[in-house]
């Protein structure tokens, strides 16, 4: 087993671990613990919040309601901050006991605040900004000032952050409360949320199957509403994939509109594809609180990478998009390598009738070269050398195998052929041209949607599958292909597997290896239950027009 | 000598030379010919198209007009399209007579181009667009298509542009007229105008100085004014140091707001720091109806890989800027390594003067990590290793070296070592660091501006030295970090050298023998009457401010 030095001397990486989880459990209050008994033999653990007796009426309506309703009853006076921080700490302490999705828990520094801002709030008869007491989960990446954000690496652990991120700087400045937070894959590019420090985390929908990732315990917490706002962050799916798995809903910004600076990274410097931070939420309009609140707040002084782009109400009112009387909708029903599992295709099926009965038209989307954007993707930024993991680490060669099971190890953490700048400026160059033709087809659909514009927005599967059992997430390329073309996605969740309608089909022609194993993997009984959602993408920046279209769907959906 | 295989077996390079020149020389009219008697001798030869006595005093008067005049003009029917396109074809090619400005002339097209907009605005009482009728030059980069862009490689004559630049459709869609392309130096990499196809540029205020570059032919052609609007393209200072060489207006926007797409290029792929395009005009409103009328245009359908954010007129009202009432702005007097020759020194002073004059309070910008900030973009995107270099020309090894006097073949067209994309990623997370660095330091200095507000624009030097005899030119460290900043930066012509006031200074203390050397070479008699601008900048996407504070200080330095 391997060592690493400390101060002290050589500590088995193991006893490092164990400390970190003994800090994580005595940051939680014991009386929050669950009976055992209520979730002896469960695998949906969903309900037990609810029926694990912890929680008082008043804390399980609080954490029942929406952000807007959360906020609006905080500045009334309604319900004070205080009592709303506690419920969601005790929801979300419950929640990481059922899917063990939290890394830090701040349960004192958050009533303190939130007893602050009660405070405020009698003294001045005013909020102190739109997110006035509501707590806000963060995914481990966002640094607080003088606090851990190991991202799941032995070797980080006790390394304190010297700032807080400029996304935590935005959230304090406008009145929310931070409480939690959450777990992550090891890496962070990976579909799954699992590493050495804090363990698996599991899909309270079926705990036998992944929470997704990278954003894999923001997924697991709002699902069972131990938050109703978390932030989290996506390069190829990492927002999209946990609010799919988990059905929540999450937004994927265009790069640059959400701050990033301040945060810990895998692949710093890595500009190719960009990080996007974005919500995830229990609803489209927690999303948009968050985006509205964030880009009202001249994000670009806390991190000049961002674009001087403030909210813009006129977008959102879908100035663009005819006001969004009838809009045109465009829909991916499969990418031509990757054939979608019954449930997604069926969840497509149910998105093109809710908007058809809201009054809306819906056309075939043609996809155009999403293997080479992603192959171009793949080639330039899922790129991580050893030489560069281990500069970050700077102390073991040994953490990225280290207590993993072999067979979760996904070949992008392997070791590469380092990439020169000059082929990299070749990816770039091809991948200009990929998306100039791309936008091309896209607004060249004007001539064919009947509205006088392209299609407003494309419905897309998230994953060609939903959930899998942990270990079986394979390739994001219905995610990452609109990385590489940095459109806004926002997931609305739609349906659940349900094996009496989601029946095995016969098999189809196969594009490939890939797609007849993931054909092969289906099985409608195993994966009862799970959620699915659905991607609603925009062209590039088009955040507020995404924001506004996603809620089309989503009210278009529940009247169906 | 090398030889050049084409289609036809061998053919050595100087012919292919000569043959594009007397192809040039053929679509220029003959009768437009300067008698050689009339610059006998001269070395300013500014007032040659007036004095050459090939211009009608109708002439003289449409391309001595502003840009807003001859718009109004042809949209009232005062002047005509055909008549404006016709005096500025001659008097640019004037111009080239006197400096070796132009690439490829287009006069025919042109002029078929001023008549049926002529036609258009007779038959339809209305103009296509806000640039009807206006001859607008092109920087040689920018792509018409059948049309060649050699960029000043041998090895490029003949090949066809198989499309429009994303800048010239939205030239075209708003009336512009084309005419004209502009000379640059080869690899554009390189702050004078030579190539081995076109030959020099010269500097029309001093012939035995350099024009600048990348964009000297625009700089030459509009000092002269056979053009008072042209496109150039900038990524450490080639929008700049030709308007500052010759005493004209330029504009370098933030990276991503004007299209770039469709233009041929030295670095496709190196997104390190993107190549800006933005307008060289004879007024600040030439910049601005460029920049309003782009902007307006939706550019982003042209080119996916800009920013979504159109012409904001709030922003070119200061509504982040008190309006403009009382600005502050900071004067960078040095960069802390290469002190400014006196000339420079005394616009500084001028614009203090004038600003100060006007209303507006002027402080000391002090510089953060300059040094820093050059060196790392030098590091990471000045970088044309010869395979790349080759790879573009794709036919002959020695055409960076051929004709060029090897004195003037500047360090980074000479090998380097071939750069890893990690360590690419390295100098990414460096710069980021120094630009939050910055960007701190800007908005720091709210607390002394006094008016509640950071510095309102930087005013700097955009060399420190003015135009110099060929081939001396060396780093453009005052405006390439305002590139590795990302900021716009707007060039106002200020004074020229003055002998008589402009002494050379006793030596101080040197900070490096780049300064000594700096030092050593300043001559106010051989610099006479060399013209002086300086740098208004902004931060990020301020572009609309900036046009605006631009104005402001030209004003200003009007009433002086």
């Amino acid at each position: 087993m391997a060592a690493i030095s400390s101060g002290q001397g050589p500590i088995d990486w193991q006893d490092k671990v164990t400390a970190k989880r003994r800090q994580q459990q005595e940051s939680i209050p014991s009386d929050w613990t669950i009976d055992s008994a209520v979730i002896d033999g469960l695998t949906n653990v969903l309900e037990v919040p609810v029926t694990c007796a912890l929680l008082t009426s008043k804390e399980i309506e609080i954490t029942s309601a929406d952000v807007p309703v959360l906020l609006h009853n905080i500045a009334q006076g309604i319900w004070t901050s205080v009592q709303v921080t506690t419920a969601f700490c005790k929801r979300a302490v419950i929640a990481h006991q059922l899917t063990n999705c939290l890394t830090e828990v701040y349960i004192d520094d958050a009533l303190k605040r939130a007893a602050e801002l009660d405070d405020y709030l009698k003294q001045h008869g005013t909020v102190v900004g739109p997110l006035h007491g509501l707590p806000v989960s963060l995914k481990d990446q966002f640094c607080i000032k003088g606090r851990e954000a190991t991202m799941g690496y032995v070797s980080w652990i006790g390394k304190l952050a010297k700032d807080d991120a400029g996304v935590v700087k935005l959230l304090i400045e406008n009145g929310a409360v931070l409480y939690v937070k959450t777990n992550v894959p090891q890496t962070l590019m990976w579909g799954e949320t699992f590493n050495n420090v804090f363990g698996r985390t599991l899909n309270p929908h079926n705990t036998n199957c992944t929470s997704g990732g990278s954003t894999g315990g923001e997924g697991a917490l709002i699902a069972l509403r131990g938050s109703v706002l978390g932030v989290g962050t996506d390069i190829a799916g990492s927002i999209r994939i946990p609010s799919h798995y988990n059905g929540v809903y999450g937004f994927k910004p265009s790069s640059h509109r959400v701050p990033t600076f301040g945060m810990v990274n895998s692949l710093d410097g890595q500009d190719s594809i960009a990080t996007s931070a974005g919500p995830l939420a229990s609803s489209v309009s927690g999303l948009k609180v968050f985006m509205q609140t964030i880009l009202s707040s001249r994000p670009w002084t806390v991190d000049p990478s961002l674009i001087r782009k403030p909210w813009d109400e006129e977008a959102y009112g879908l100035a663009d998009h005819g006001r969004g009387d009838t809009l045109c909708f465009g829909i991916l029903w499969e990418d031509g390598h990757l054939k979608p599992h019954p449930p997604i295709s069926r969840a497509l099926l149910m998105a093109k009738r809710a908007l058809e009965q809201a009054g809306h038209k819906v056309i075939d989307w043609v996809p155009l070269q999403h293997r080479e954007l992603n192959t171009n993707a793949v080639s330039g930024f899922i790129f991580i050398p050893p030489q560069y993991v281990l500069f970050k680490l700077n102390t073991d060669s040994s953490e990225l195998s280290r207590g993993a099971d072999p067979s979760e190890i996904p070949p992008f953490r392997q070791p590469r052929q380092p990439l020169s700048a000059f082929e990299l400026w070749q990816l770039h160059k091809e991948r200009r041209e990929l998306r100039q033709a791309y936008f091309d087809h896209w607004n060249g659909t004007k001539n064919v949607t009947g509205t006088g514009r392209p299609v407003d927005a494309i419905i897309a599967p998230v994953m060609p599958y939903t959930s899998l059992p942990h270990g079986s997430t394979g390739p994001a390329t219905y995610t990452l292909v609109f990385s590489t073309l940095d459109c806004p996605s926002l997931v609305v969740p739609v349906t659940k597997v349900d094996p009496a309608v989601d029946v095995k089909a016969a098999p189809h022609q196969f594009s490939g290896d890939d797609d007849e194993a993931l054909y092969n993997i289906y099985d409608p009984e195993l994966l009862a239950g799970l959620p699915v959602g659905l991607q609603v993408v925009g062209q590039r920046h088009e955040e507020e027009a995404i924001l506004a279209m996603g809620a089309i769907l989503d009210d278009a959906l529940k009247q169906l």
